[in-house]
């Protein structure tokens, strides 16, 4: 229970001091704020209210976006990643995760390039303010419109290119359970493993966005993922990541007893 | 043109007779019935329909969904795939398209296995009735709810257990153009490929299963696709499968018309 993380999106109705002390009541000793809730309270009381908590945060969600039409615009997204990253090394965070972001256009394969461009450019500054950046892939549903890094496969190849002090990735269940590959890819993560999420695939799936389901739920082996990212080596927080407006009209206190309550029978 | 052939998915509203009178009228010269239309007509209509209006059958749709909890309910699949190679031999069709289905719990791998087992078993009886069996990676986001073949990867590998003349793999754009490896699947696949079929990915999605678009209104490279698979030795009809309400709602023969011009302007 000690690794349970609350992802503030899965309270989306909190802002980041009221899921700060709804963590402290339930006893979870990690978060990972939005930065829109960050930036919604200030940066200084965000800060200030985790620590008040006495909580950890396990990462700041999110920088990326690289990918845009124009260089100015793709110059932009950079600007807005270092601050990210200024943001995340405030707030006590190892880890920045990335979405990537996606195309501007049709032509996939170039906003990956940019993907790598914005990485490259990005890691020398995160480095410097001790901030880890971490690549996760998004479920291929959303390729056109989140991100254009959607296997593991592909963000351990872009992560190799890099030291693993400096980047690695993030696996969230709900993004790569689906993929036959996934055991093998996450053994090849191993160290650079940064961060594990969990949900659940709820069967039908009632949105692409917001539905999302509770551990036990749906269809994930939660388990299984979580003993693969633990033999590859990951022993950190492992966040709670839920988009779903049936949990977020939910009281937040009863979203966190139910969570834990889950955690205990579907993942650990 | 000569290659065009209409997924009869796609003008849902039509009976078979409806559809393949609908494309003698456009001069559109194959086409791809599925299974209910063709139990809704009868099998000796659905062939004499077919006949009179001078078509040509690009392929089945479809066999598969393989995996059962119970043996005896995997048998019973296998007994409808049976039928379904009957119905594809006395259609004139060569290719049997399989949506090779959903797990009936959490455990992907066994529905994996399950799989594999049911086309071991079907090959033999396909290839006495000189039907070719076409395994159809389904987009990752159908995973839970149509098929755990997910892949181009993976629809290459269980293929390659075969011979090429018993079983190859579809390309459908809409299901495997946000795969990184993509067209490095394509140039393995070669003369596997069995079946290409175009429709495009809209932004925003509308909806999961009934989302996809006419091809040019989203952002697939459905030009690049096909350059692809004509390069990799594809040189067979080309349908067009769309799931789409709004294009469901509109008149069989003007969807005909405006298929053959997107055709024309985002495919040739």
């Amino acid at each position: 229970m000690e690794r349970l993380s609350l992802n503030q999106i899965t309270t989306e109705r909190w802002n980041l001091r009221e899921a700060a002390e709804g963590c402290a009541r339930a006893g979870i000793g990690w978060i990972a704020p939005w930065r829109h809730k960050v930036a919604e309270l200030g940066l200084a009381a965000s800060a200030q209210a985790i620590k008040d908590s006495g909580l950890r945060v396990s990462s700041l969600c999110r920088g990326g976006m690289f990918p845009a039409a124009t260089a100015a615009e793709r110059e932009e997204r950079l600007d807005d990643n270092r601050r990210a990253v200024d943001e995340a090394a405030t707030l006590g965070a190892d880890t920045l995760v990335l979405v990537c972001g996606p195309a501007p256009d049709r032509d996939i394969d170039s906003a990956r390039g940019w993907v790598q461009d914005g990485i490259d450019q990005l890691v020398p500054y995160a480095r410097e303010h001790g901030i880890k950046l971490g690549i996760e892939p998004l479920h291929p549903m959303y390729a056109a419109e989140r991100s254009v890094i959607n296997t593991l496969a592909q963000a351990n190849t872009l992560a190799e290119r890099y030291a693993p002090e400096d980047v690695g990735v993030v696996v969230d269940a709900f993004h790569v359970w689906w993929d036959p590959e996934v055991y093998a890819q996450i053994a090849r993560a191993g160290k650079r493993i940064l961060g594990f999420h969990v949900s659940d695939w709820i069967v039908p799936t009632p949105d692409m966005l917001l539905g999302r389901g509770m551990m036990g739920d749906g269809v994930i082996e939660l388990r299984r993922l979580r003993e693969a990212v633990e033999a590859a080596g990951y022993a950190g927080p492992i966040e709670v990541e839920i988009f779903n407006r049936v949990i977020w009209d939910t009281p937040g206190d009863d979203v966190l007893a139910l969570m834990k309550d889950r955690y205990r029978e579907h993942v650990l």
